[in-house]
């Protein structure tokens, strides 16, 4: 029997041994430290902004990262012809909603980016709420249970009406789409007090996506990867700064049984 | 009695139990590494430029951070506009003039800044001088008998202009307003070889400012906890590339007696 | 008798002595890494891009970088700007055409920096032959026998049209210019997955060209010295996040005796 564990493993060679191209427009603060771990991961990261050739770049690109973390209205630009770019040559895309909810030119950008249909979603529950309140008509109650609930609810609007993959990253992550649920509970506390970790995730969903034919499968199997590194750098780090470079080596350096060993997966 | 060491102490708590959200416009050498060293003193970074947002974020956040390094003309106009939302909101907010004197773009850019009157301005000895010079019609002698008194006569010529605080960072950091110097006297020669500690000194001033209530001893908590960091960061690190490590790590675990037994401060 | 050891070794006291200002217009990417690279070797950095200060900020510093990673329309603009700036004025300067024959965006930018002259250009094997084939109007046979043959091809047309030094760095860095040719066979592979350690060689290049008489000289002993301190960094880390720090640790700390007995340098 192919178990689960193996299924998500063979994601993790395929972006090894295809070493995908990821084009990435994404924010300031975490250009380095993603390309770094999409290197580590085994893919080939771009890193470029210019609307004069972000049409040709994508040409060559097996998928696209949109991550508007500090966007303006240039690079909102260029996000929104990349986005319709990568929608129009079926390229597999991912958006990172950083800050969403935030201030109303953030909203707008993201309504616009959501016209184009992307593969996958990947944001906080606070991002994915704000994300489907900022895009749907209705507005959901604000009397939501929990905010866990309030988001798969947000997350499920998404689903239905983009067709899209939704990832609600956090202690567990939960990955959505119209038929099937998938829960990874890896990662470390400590994560959260390293900037971009989560930018880094939606890179790696980036690259996952632009090898794999289940779409769903790759984001988890993006998400079980972070997680795992980061649980295993995490013992050896004193801190967020050595938990970054911990990271990083361990996104190279990860066995199979590492990976098996650590992962903790539910399917609904 | 209340010590010293135990009010400057009482701040580095205070930002790790408030949190506070310290928006930054800052430069794109520094952006993650200032990001890191916030997250790791227990503050919220925010980083956003756009002129489409500012206002809003700022609306959203404790204190701000305005940094020329990476200046244009774009970034320096959402500067201007984030020290008039800061000042006119009534936000505490930090200068800081990397480069002053460099050249007359940057020197207009500050004058125009300084009009908004900062709460805090933290420069090195030369960028203090070159930025009194700038804003003040009465050049300052230049047979000055050396570069810390010429520094001290800047800084206190900006103090009595603009009713700000200012901080001259160096061997011994000198914090002064209109009615106190302190002095701290912590930090290592190595940290002069990692880009951009000044900047997350800068940073972290800003996250201090954001929760205190007395914005001059904020500032000399600040000093104190990156300088005292980097000392006991340097004691383990090989070069400037593991200083820049172990400092994130330090600013994140560092305890009440490592800051108490390693403080120099003096007041005048 | 002088060895080749030894006057390498000189270029590298020679940075460490005099600390050249270097002014970088680079990508965002690598900008805290290849400002760190240069703190670590003993030069200055600056990274300033605006069209309004650009001209006095290269009047003030020893060597320009110009490093088109992420460009767009206005950085493409400073860099041109720069590049004449520092032609006109006989500072040298060097190109790192990254990207380079990717989009026609990109290689239209570069056929205007050629213009002005730049003391040295290096790159990689397949940018040192998109640049000759965007520069020159007859196109170099596809058939060529192998990369490397092809890409020496392309320098010495780049040399030929320019008066350039060309440095095409890989396993082995080839520098040539009209006269000479010397190879380096320092490095790691590990190194291929840091990204901008090209950009940090590029870097580094600057400083050196900044300070030398002899400019191939300098520039064999800036890949020399991020070659060796990459292989010696690389004996000590378990993947690339710790390669990068442990190489800025040895770029600083690098003696005479590491230097000599690592180099392996060839000449023609």
């Amino acid at each position: 029997m192919i178990t689960m564990e193996k299924i998500l493993w063979e994601q993790v060679q395929l972006v090894r041994q295809q070493s995908p191209l990821v084009h990435n427009i994404t924010n300031y603060v975490v250009m380095n430290n993603t390309a770094n771990a999409l290197l580590a991961a085994g893919a080939s990261p771009i890193m470029a902004h210019a609307k004069s050739e972000i049409q040709e770049m994508i040409g060559i690109a097996h998928s696209v990262v949109i991550n508007i973390g500090t966007l303006d209205e240039y690079w909102s630009e260029s996000m929104i012809l990349a986005a319709e770019t990568a929608h129009s040559t079926g390229k597999p895309w991912v958006l990172d909603p950083v800050g969403a909810g935030a201030t109303s030119f953030r909203d707008e950008v993201l309504n616009q980016l959501l016209q184009y249909k992307p593969t996958v979603i990947r944001g906080n529950a606070s991002e994915i709420i704000a994300l489907a309140k900022a895009h749907t008509t209705v507005t959901k109650g604000v009397d939501s249970t929990a905010q866990s609930n309030e988001a798969v609810d947000a997350a499920q609007s998404l689903v239905s009406q983009n067709g899209t993959i939704v990832c609600i990253s956090g202690e567990t992550d939960i990955i959505l789409d119209t038929q099937q649920e998938v829960f990874i509970k890896n990662g470390d506390p400590l994560m959260t007090k390293v900037t971009g970790l989560g930018c880094s995730a939606t890179a790696l969903i980036g690259a996952f996506i632009g090898v794999a034919e289940d779409k769903v499968l790759a984001v988890a199997a993006a998400m079980a990867l972070i997680g795992i590194a980061g649980e295993l750098a995490a013992e050896e780090s004193k801190g967020p700064g050595s938990l970054q470079i911990h990271l990083i080596d361990k996104l190279y350096t990860i066995t199979e049984q590492e990976f098996v060993n650590h992962l903790k997966i539910e399917r609904k």
